[in-house]
């Protein structure tokens, strides 16, 4: 119940950012609606792709696309007023990704999948959906240019497998990984962290 | 038959379409053969990779693959004639949504998914395979900018699932809301009807 | 055993030459591990979701996110003298597609597919991870536009056809076609084949 509650506010979030960017691209209604679609949907689907879980979550869980179409109706009337709601957004979003990570590493131990597979697929379902989304909008993706997203998803992830043969609660596991993931993502933006450079020259990128 | 023949026209109008959008961006015959194939298979490839129905349908069917090598073939020889050809080509690519929209939506209901994902599923398989073509060709997919497609779509959809509790005949509910479908996108072209613009000042789009 | 050194070869290959076009675009360090990744697997990875063959296979084979991890560091460490490696990365490339070009035609025989439709998907499997990368980098597919890569995965596939019915040794068959695309591609890079025009003034390509 209580993590349903966060998927659906991630699932809110992911929407909110698609519509954003897809109303930044000048799309129509519909486009608008796709691209909150699949930024809230697309890292989920392609990671029930992936292993086969077919036909993939949010065909047989109605909730996803009420959610999502009331997330982008209420984007769209209210979207001069959304930017009051950054910071809201900024924690559901984060919350969203630490949840979501959490649920693709369960989703991949339940079909025996190594270790790494499992934190791979955990930080695909998180990030995936605004990888297709930059896609759609003819964008190179933004978390392979400069955000501290994925490594906070992986680093969550290699609490989980750390916590898995010393604690026999499950849920306190995907608690604790959920929240170092959050965490790890909240600290990296307040303190500005990022990845270090490949690049010698800084001023080009 | 009749329906296969329909699926014919509508397979040659997409590949063909596929053809005109590559050439414009001079790709190479690999590349145009790539794009028409995508273009007309692509909205039911990802419609069975959704609910799980592998192999894929045109990979057990050779139709599709001949058809689209014939409808390039001749796309490229006689692209300079196209345009003389254009309605014909509208009214089949009209034909083809509304086709694939049904087509859609009977495999949703063939593995139990809930009404409102099937006409999902419909209309991503009359869509998507224009959204991939414009993806490959680096270009935001047009009918999320300006074109009224996928409303149509939506529309013969939910036609669909309000004759079902009334009609037993089900072919009568494939043709009637295919024919919405296809009336809904006729009317909206000839009539220039477009969604509602969510920008202030269209000017700027 | 020797075809799994080949398949390292071919993967460290596309691995690299993911993390040239990354780094050619200022990723960040996850963004070009990202590339080297869907470079390396994607095509495979297309195939097994398009044949249901899920779990994907890198997800049950460890080798390749070690050896694409590896190579990434790799590339990325010693990014300024790989220049003077041309010559091994285009001949590990090379093997690569004939590799994977065998591989998914037997694949899709495994599954009982058409001769065509094993053709396609080797070809796609030793093609669409170029694919891919360039999609994810916002360029229009290198291979739709000017190289003869896919042209000698077809070839190959054809001869594998042509030796199935009259040769018992399926090692043999492996073997000799995937040599011929090995020697297609080889000899179309030596003596600057291209495919044909499709363009009446080449200047404007």
């Amino acid at each position: 119940m209580f993590i349903q509650v966060l998927d659906i506010l991630g699932t809110i979030a992911f929407a909110i950012s698609g519509v954003l960017v897809a109303m930044n691209k000048k799309m129509d209604p519909f486009g608008v609606f796709i691209i909150a679609f699949v930024t809230a949907v697309g890292g989920g689907t392609l990671r029930d792709i992936l292993i086969g879980a077919t036909p993939v979550f949010w065909m047989t869980d109605m909730t996803f696309i009420l959610v999502i179409s009331l997330a982008t109706v209420f984007a769209v009337l209210f979207r001069n007023y959304i930017k009051h709601l950054r910071r809201s957004l900024f924690l559901f979003d984060t919350i969203g990704i630490g949840l979501y990570t959490v649920i693709g590493i369960e989703k991949g131990l339940a079909v025996d999948l190594h270790p790494i597979i499992c934190v791979t697929l955990g930080t695909m379902s998180a990030c995936f959906g605004g990888v297709i989304r930059d896609i759609l909008c003819n964008e190179i993706p933004v978390i392979f240019r400069k955000e501290v997203y994925a490594t906070a998803c992986i680093l969550g992830g290699c609490v989980y497998f750390l916590l898995l043969p010393i604690i026999e609660d499950s849920n306190i596991i995907f608690l604790v990984s959920g929240i170092v993931v959050i965490a790890a993502r909240l600290l990296a933006v307040i303190f500005k962290v990022t990845l270090p450079s490949l690049y010698a020259n800084k001023n080009t990128e």
